[in-house]
């Protein structure tokens, strides 16, 4: 996942950080070349100095994080809970930013003489015949009008600001993996409808409450003169789309390092996932719209424009971040007389890109994941650890790739591709693979987030076109909360009225609480600067993020105080959760799950876990008979011995309908005294940090789920207890069981 | 190490991949942008047309590992042997290279118009005034002369070509850090003296041998007028420079497969790795010293130039793979009047820069090696596996940059770095720790020379200027033979000489002939194919390598048969080294380590090993008492434990002189009845695929000596063996003894 084509392939003319952008003479008729080697040789010392100036301001991010491990370490030594690690990357950030800020002047040593040439666009590549020699030169980006002739002293900022693609293509796609990873799939798919709600209607409901605020307050601005550019609706539904994605990565290391709630933390950590998923499209759709023109309606003009929109916004238009030009130049084109199409076709037409962009990157995760289980099972590559986790990794990264080629959201697909590696491949690695894999994307998304959350800080200070209005920052944050508030409890109440299991206010004050901002947010309101509009969108947005991860995310345990909501909790003692939801009948609850996942949890287990795994019931059991020789070729050795080993003891592993609505909903059926027993001891060791409990559970919950399938059939209580055909209790995490998964 | 400084801040002004190079028109007097939002729009168009375009051409390089990956485990599965992963790589990146060059036709789309603007010099970068905009546009390189007006079919070429910086600063930093950190320490040390003869004085002399051999076939093919450009004599050298990096992983690989002798791995290992250091620095010394001017003497010139000779060269230039263009336009200038000046004053610089390089960088890497140590060891960071790696990654990562950014080597820093690590930080590692660094390296190092291999095959066919010339090429494979011969043989006849322990002819033989070329050489011959010479010399290098792997690596097996090599040696069992070595004598082979390895040990054992890791005797003990607050306060608990134990059974770990150098050489101690048993029983388990048993004979080596170390004090042999204080034999791999190491 770690890299991506853009920068890998060395593709894209970005910031010119290499080569010092010393502005240099242009003129329009070539005088021949005498001074070329002079030239050539100046050229390339400055090339070099260049490079080491470079490594030396990459060095400053290393030494940044490798600050933050060890205050981190520090924290967690001492136990502080008050500020998780990307709060405390976030204050280095800060500070090293100050620095650079204030505290060094580079000194100037390049020309600044500029004699432009008029040329009648902007094309990609030049060619520049120089006296006979034709240099190739590419297009790196639009510079501000006044900044070509001013004195640049603002070198070392520019230097540290990264390329927004970055985080898109490199930082993101190893965090969402790994959030899909490690995914706690039984709390998951247990909350999964009110999951979906929160995720996609939230969020669109969040949007659109965000965007219609904004643009009342924009309006406002605009009447009152506080606005210095223009800013149309669709930036406010942008600012909306942006503003939703929510990423409670402080919260729930605090949950888990507390033990909150199971079911709580499944419906944050669940809705942040596809959250994400949700904003990303949500604000892609926004951006493809308007700049096909849609954004004419509604559009709140500073005072005395009536030209080209592009060449507004007069000398305060620094367009510094802002690298991947031809997009953004395209941003604006004339407002013209399409002024009333946004409401109509636009709707319409920006809904269905929004369902086929996700539901192409939806297939395409889950095929590339069923390929990789389809190829680690029926090679034998589980002899070879190294070649399986290369093998596994090189496939993830392909999902990302194969989506941008083919036009979807690579960041999308990753996800579902890591929730489904998590479901079918993870059981065909061999343990030592299953560790390295593990292991291998928990230090990417570590190293990733922390890097963010550093450069998030830095930014605040180097980041040269910042808009900080007031109005704007305030307005902001009113229509973040109530946006969030619009979310949570209306949908609450609905999901209330169908769910037995109820959401709690407590509950619900907790997620509106927990609705931090973070990479995401960061990385989609950095993607455009190019604009007014944009830059006091991505000035605020950084405002919001720090305060969030900064306030709220500080205040969590409090919170959870406040709120009674008792911590340390086993997360495998089901039944505890019943006793915190307002009203639940616990008999009831097995028609939480409905019909629907019934039916995909009976396909799920009786034909793609036994064709995509080695575990499940053989194929041969469950395809009509007329299907023989195929099952016989598709089921792995392995499910014949599991079947064989069942049928000794007359029990039948295949579920009926009845026994898989009670393994979704009836959480007590596995308080019974030998199963409650193995998963209370085993939990005791896997309450470390964060996501190693994370994987715990994990394997913990299939053990569970293993004996208590067994128990459901065979419940005549004078036989004796059946759990002498699986493994031992003693050894869960890393035998055996993983196979037996659900 | 993955990333590196200027792919990763999105640099430097590269191929222009991303954007289609559709060039563009370039018009004197710039009319007004009317046409502007039509064109923005084509130019987004495009621009995320060629972002799709790039994915894909990724994917195909993904695609191609994983069936690299596939095939390998076929292979391994098959126990197929004369074919290695790195031959079987390049045979598909051939393949792939045939299908690209010759059944794939891009249509073509982009305008093709050029108007060229003259210009008195090439900038790195430019400022255009579009019509009261300015757009800045970095140099990505000469075009070929005849190139712009001619209709470019090539561009799926282009693309699949990678900026040759991304070898250096992505894809060699792994690899070199993981052969530190995989480094057998025992076995290195031990023919520590061989190794830097034949990495120094072997490469040195390959090195002018190659490039006076060169210097003369190039002579005579100017006489018969085969040579198409110039060739100078110091590109002569630089091609021995170049080519006389080895690389033998193949050979290494299939040796550790058949467990042949440890002393001759350890010499084609030890070699291999310094040898790339001393090539990199050699050849970049070269070239800073040709671009300065020094490339005058014996200018082997085509015929009738008499200009400037980078104006020369005709119209076959095409300089297609160059991008880094400041620095390669620099190579070349007129040849004035220093033209004898290269074999006096050069030659001591080079030999200046040379050391200069080579200390600084290995100062630095064993620097911010024993930094990481001091890090771990002084915090309690080993209760967080998942921070401990992070830090160590990035510390190692680190290195490379702060070598870049002061102007050293980084890849060599990276290398002794590694060592560093390898040897002090490893200690201080949590079990755990441990494991994820080698899984890491290991994976990392798997990918990226798959990677480099595979790309090698269809470089093949996707390089444009390649200049096969058969006369150089011929002359290319006598020189690299005689080169390697006149590496080998004599040095080694010089080493026998002072080497009690004889490096047999069997075993030069072998030497010989593994001199393979891989990675690095590629590495080296692919930066900089500006010229015509470069060209020739890249096309030649490829060649080498194909035949060096395939036909020498496929021949290893029968080779060993052949020179009668015993294979399937216990790596542990050292005396059955001594029965394979012409007229070595047991008995003196205890001087074989001299003096200053003695002293250094001595040093190391009782003053560096204590201050950086928890192992070795206390400080408090070894320093004078007038140290004895900072000696406390330096010794880390465990090392007083460490004492205590030993102290109870009345032995003394602290080793005398005698002691030291029967370590290092006399090999038959370890025979006795217990330790030689543990040590047999564990290796069976080691001797899994390729790297792991790399792992476990460096754990058993250190298991072994800290036997040794305690029966060379009790040498009674009345007494009862003590080894009951050490922890039990059966579990040698992940307990306590991993920290007694040498």
């Amino acid at each position: 996942m770690g890299f991506t084509p853009r920068r890998f392939l060395g593709v894209k003319p970005s910031k010119a950080l290499l080569l010092l952008p010393f502005l240099l003479t242009f003129l329009l008729v070539g005088s021949q070349g005498e001074s070329n080697a002079m030239d050539n040789v100046s050229t390339e010392r400055l090339a070099e100095e260049s490079h080491r100036q470079d490594s030396a301001n990459l060095l400053i991010f290393i030494m940044l994080l490798t600050l933050t491990i060890l205050t981190i370490w520090l924290f967690k030594h001492r136990r502080f809970r008050f500020l998780h690690e990307t709060g405390l990357a976030m204050i280095y950030g800060l500070l090293v930013g100050v620095i650079l800020r204030f505290g060094i002047h580079v000194p100037q040593n390049m020309s600044d003489v500029i004699l432009s040439c008029a040329v009648n666009a902007s094309p990609a590549t030049l060619l520049v015949n120089v006296s006979g020699r034709f240099y190739e030169y590419t297009l790196k980006g639009e510079v501000s009008r006044g900044k070509g002739l001013q004195v640049q002293d603002d070198e070392m900022l520019r230097k540290v600001t990264f390329d927004p693609e970055v985080f898109f293509n490199i930082l993101l796609p190893p965090i969402i993996f790994h959030a899909g990873y490690s995914l706690k799939r039984r709390h998951f798919f247990r909350n999964i409808g009110s999951i979906l709600a929160y995720a996609f209607m939230g969020t669109v409901i969040s949007c659109f409450v965000i965007g219609l605020i904004m643009y009342g307050f924009v309006s406002f601005m605009k009447v009152v003169g506080q606005l210095g550019g223009d800013f149309f609706f669709t930036d406010c539904l942008l600012f909306g789309a942006i503003i939703s994605a929510t990423d409670p990565v402080t919260v729930l290391a605090i949950f888990n390092e507390l033990k909150v709630d199971v079911d709580l933390y499944a419906l944050l950590f669940g809705e942040s996932v596809l959250n994400d998923a949700v904003a990303i499209i949500l604000s892609s759709v926004l951006l493809r719209l308007e700049k096909q023109g849609g954004q004419g309606a509604g559009a709140v003009r500073s005072p005395g424009d009536d030209g080209p929109v592009w060449a507004e916004g007069g000398e305060e238009w620094l367009v510094e971040n802002q690298t991947w030009t031809p997009r953004s130049i395209a941003a604006y084109q004339p407002a013209g007389d399409n002024s009333h199409s946004f409401e109509a076709m636009a709707m319409l037409k920006s809904f269905g890109i929004f369902l086929g962009v996700f539901s192409g990157s939806f297939a395409l995760g889950v095929a590339t994941g069923v390929m990789t289980a389809l190829v680690t099972k029926f090679t034998k590559l589980r002899d070879f650890p190294l070649l399986e986790t290369a093998l596994f990794f090189l496939m993830s990264w392909s999902t990302f790739l194969l989506a941008e080629a083919c036009g979807f959201t690579g960041v999308v697909a990753v996800l579902f591709c890591g929730i489904t590696q998590a479901h079918y491949t993870f059981n065909n690695l061999s343990p030592d693979s299953q560790d390295r894999t593990k292991q291998l994307f928990e230090l990417l998304n570590f190293l990733a987030e922390n890097f963010i959350f550093s450069y998030m800080g830095l930014t605040l200070f180097s980041f040269q076109s910042h808009v900080f209005n007031p109005m704007f920052i305030v307005g902001a944050f009113v229509a973040v909360f109530l946006g969030r508030a619009a979310n949570i409890y209306p949908l609450s109440f609905l999901l209330n009225l169908g769910r037995k299991n109820k959401i709690g206010y407590n509950f619900q004050h907790v997620m509106m609480f927990a609705g931090l901002r973070g990479a995401m947010t960061f990385a989609l309101s950095i993607r455009d600067t190019a604009t007014y509009a944009r830059q006091m969108m991505f000035s605020t947005t950084l405002l919001i993020v720090f305060f969030t991860v900064w306030v709220c995310g500080g205040g969590t345990t409090p919170m959870l105080t406040f709120m009674s909501i008792p911590v340390g909790v086993d997360a495998n003692q089901d039944n505890s959760s019943s006793t915190m939801l307002d009203g639940s009948q616990r008999r009831n609850t097995k028609h939480e799950s409905a019909w629907p996942f019934k039916i995909w949890y009976n396909f799920d287990h009786n034909y793609l876990k036994p064709l995509l795994t080695h575990s499940g019931p053989p194929l041969t059991a469950t395809l009509p008979t007329c299907c023989g020789p195929l099952a016989r070729c598709l089921t792995s050795p392995q499910a014949y011995e599991n079947e064989g080993r069942l049928h000794d003891d007359d029990s039948d592993f295949i579920l009926n309908d009845a026994s898989v609505s009670s393994m979704f909903a009836d959480v007590t059926i596995s308080t019974d005294a030998s199963g409650s027993h193995t998963v209370n001891r085993s939990s005791t060791t896997g309450g470390g940090p964060s996501d190693e409990g994370l994987d715990h559970e994990l394997a913990l919950a299939e053990h569970e789920v293993a004996i208590r399938g067994t128990r459901l059939v065979l419940d005549d209580p004078a036989e004796p207890p059946t759990t002498v055909t699986l493994p031992p209790p003693p050894s869960p995490p890393r035998s055996e069981p993983r196979r037996h998964r659900l």
